[in-house]
C-alpha cells in the first residue's frame, strides 16, 4: 500500500483543492528565530477552513468520489477536527455526512459538526464502539467510510500543506532545509514525507510528538509498529496510534522524532500566542516545543526550517495559562 | 497643517518602510462574512512588528531624521504600543530612544520597551507629568520628540496599512468599497483617510470607537474638537483625545463614526479569536463590533469592507472571557 502514494498524488491533490481550501499564510517571528537559533517559517493551518489542516485531506477525498457514491454520503468516526472537516467537505459537495462521535464529546464540538449540516450519531466512548457504529451506519446508508488518517487520499491531501510551505518560503527569498510536523495518527506527517521527498531538492523531515502519546517515537526506536495505549497529554489532537498506511511511510522518511513534555508544549503555546500572535491549539505547539528542545538544537545543517502548525481549535474557557 | 499631509506622503512612507515593516496578511472568514452580511477583509496589524500598526509610523518618522538629529535619539511619552514601536525603530537605526512612561505602567510593558534597548524614564501618571518629563528629556539629550499620533510622518506611516490592504484585496480578486478603522488619538484613522482619498477609486471611510472614550463621535457630532476626559473602556489603546492635526482630517473625510459598548467589544473579540483564530487586542475588536452593530447594518452600498485590526498586544493572564 505504501508505494501507492506518490508525490504525484500530492500534486494532484493540490490542484484538486486549489481555490476550495485556503492557501494559508506562512508567518515568521524574529523573537522565535532568536530563541531557536534558526530561521523558522510557520505554515499556519490554524487559518485553514474549520481551523485545521484536516480540511485538505477531507476535501481531496470527497472530491474524488463518483457522483453515485457521493450521493450516498460519507461517514467517519471522530470527535475532533476531522469530523468538522469531513462535514464541511460533504456540505460543499452537497452530499450527506454521518459523523460517529463518542457521547462524551463536548457539546461545542457536536454543535460545530451539526452546524456544517452533518448528522451526528453518538456511541459509547471506546474505539470498538466507534468502529462498530460507523460500520453500521455505512451498511445502513451506503455512505463511503473516510478514515481520519489511514487513507491514501487523506494522506495525499495533508501533504499539500508542505508544497505550499515550500513555495511560499521561496517567495520570501528562502529555500527550506527541513520541515517538522506533529505526529498523532500520522496522516499529516506521512503526507509531509511524501511531499518533501518529491521536491527537486528533497527536504529533511522531522517529527514532534508529546511524551504522553509517544507511540511513533517508540515504534521508530523499535522498528515496528507499537500501538498507543492510555495516551495522556494536553495535545488532544495527537492521541491516536499510527496506522498501517502511515507507519511505513514515516519509518522510511523521517530523520528524527523529538518527544516533548506537556510543560514544554504549554510553554511553546504561550510563546506562539504572545510573541507571534498565533492562536494555535496545543497539538500545534508541539512542533515549536520540539524545535526549542536540546535534542533538536544538536541537529546540524538546518538553517531554515518549516513548521506545520496543525490547527487552532482550542477552548477559550479552558486555556492552560 | 492639514493640507500638509497628502496621499503622496503616504506613498512615500510605503516605499520608505518596505522591507522593514511587515507586509501583514489580509485574512477572511466565511462565518464572520455571514454574520456581517458583507464580505470582510481583515488587515492583520497584530502580525506587524511589535504586534501593532504603530511600527509603521515610528519607522517612517525615525527614517526621516538627519544623521545628526538621529544620533541624539528620539523621545516620546507612551505606555503602549507606540513606546515599543519607537524603541524598535530607533534600535534598527542604531540610535537612542528615551521613553517616558507612567510609574503605573505594567512591568511587562516596561520590560518590552527596555528589551528593544530603549531608556525608560518613569513619571507620575498624569498627562502633564508625561509632557513635562518628555520636554525635560528632550532638553537634556537633544533627542527629537515623536508624538504618538499628532505628527505628519506618523500619520503618513499609519496610512500605509490601507494602501497594502487595497492591493492585497485586489490580489484576492475584490475591489473594496470602504474601510473601517478604530479611533483613539486618530493617527491610524487620519492616515487611513488620506490613503483612501488618494486612490484611483477613493474608498469610503468609517470609524469605530468605544462608547467609554467617544470624543471623536462627540466632536464629529458637534463639529468641533471635544477632548476626552475620564475615558473608561476595555479598549486601552483608544483612550486618548484626537489631536490638532488628526481632528480636521477625520472631520473632513470620515462618513460615520459608530460607537460600541465594552460588551460588544468583548463579544467581537471572542468571535475574532474563536472563529477567525485572530489573536487581537480589544482595541482591534472595536471595528468588528461596529460592523455587527445595527447602525452599521443600515449602511448601503458596502459589499466589500476592509477592517484594520490594529494590534494583538493583550495580556493572556487577564483575558475578558
Amino acid at each position: 500500500m505504501n508505494a501507492a502514494i506518490t508525490p504525484a498524488d500530492v500534486e494532484a491533490a493540490a490542484r484538486r483543492i486549489a481555490g476550495v481550501a485556503h492557501r494559508t499564510p506562512v508567518m515568521t517571528c524574529a523573537t522565535l528565530d532568536e530563541l531557536a537559533g534558526r530561521r523558522l517559517f510557520f505554515k499556519c493551518e490554524n487559518f485553514q477552513k474549520v481551523g485545521a489542516f484536516k480540511f485538505r485531506g477531507a476535501c481531496n477525498a470527497v472530491s474524488q468520489l463518483s457522483d453515485e457514491d457521493a450521493s450516498r454520503g460519507v461517514v467517519t468516526h471522530s470527535s475532533g477536527n476531522h469530523a468538522q472537516a469531513l462535514a464541511l467537505a460533504a456540505k460543499m459537495r452537497g452530499v450527506p455526512a454521518f459523523i460517529v462521535m463518542p457521547e462524551t464529546a463536548s457539546p461545542v464540538k457536536r454543535a460545530a459538526v451539526e452546524g456544517y449540516g452533518a448528522e451526528v450519531i453518538l456511541c459509547r466512548p471506546t474505539l470498538e464502539a466507534r468502529e462498530t457504529t460507523a460500520a453500521e451506519v455505512q451498511q445502513r446508508t451506503g455512505a463511503t467510510f473516510i478514515h481520519p488518517y489511514d487513507h491514501p487520499q487523506i494522506i495525499a491531501g495533508q501533504g499539500t500543506a508542505t508544497l505550499e510551505l515550500v513555495e511560499q518560503t521561496r517567495e520570501l527569498g528562502t529555500e527550506l532545509d527541513a520541515v517538522i510536523a506533529p505526529v498523532g495518527g500520522g496522516g499529516l506527517l506521512s503526507g509531509t514525507c511524501i511531499a518533501a521527498s518529491g521536491l527537486a531538492s528533497p527536504l529533511r523531515v522531522f517529527a514532534a510528538e508529546p511524551l504522553g502519546a509517544d507511540d511513533a517515537a517508540r515504534s521508530f526506536a523499535a522498528g515496528e509498529l507499537i500501538p498507543q495505549t492510555g495516551p495522556n497529554t494536553i495535545a488532544d489532537g495527537l492521541l491516536t496510534s499510527l496506522g498501517e498506511l502511515t507507519w511505513p511511510i514515516i519509518r522510511d522518511h523521517v530523520e528524527q522524532i523529538v518527544t516533548v513534555s506537556d510543560e514544554q508544549i504549554v510553554a511553546a503555546m504561550r510563546l506562539l500566542w504572545e510573541r507571534a500572535k498565533l492562536l494555535i491549539e496545543p497539538s500545534s505547539a508541539v512542533v515549536l516545543a520540539a524545535v526549542l528542545d536540546e535534542r533538536f538544537r544538536e541537529v546540524d545543517g538546518v538553517e531554515s526550517l518549516g513548521l506545520i502548525l496543525s490547527g487552532g481549535n482550542v477552548s477559550l474557557d479552558r486555556l492552560p495559562f
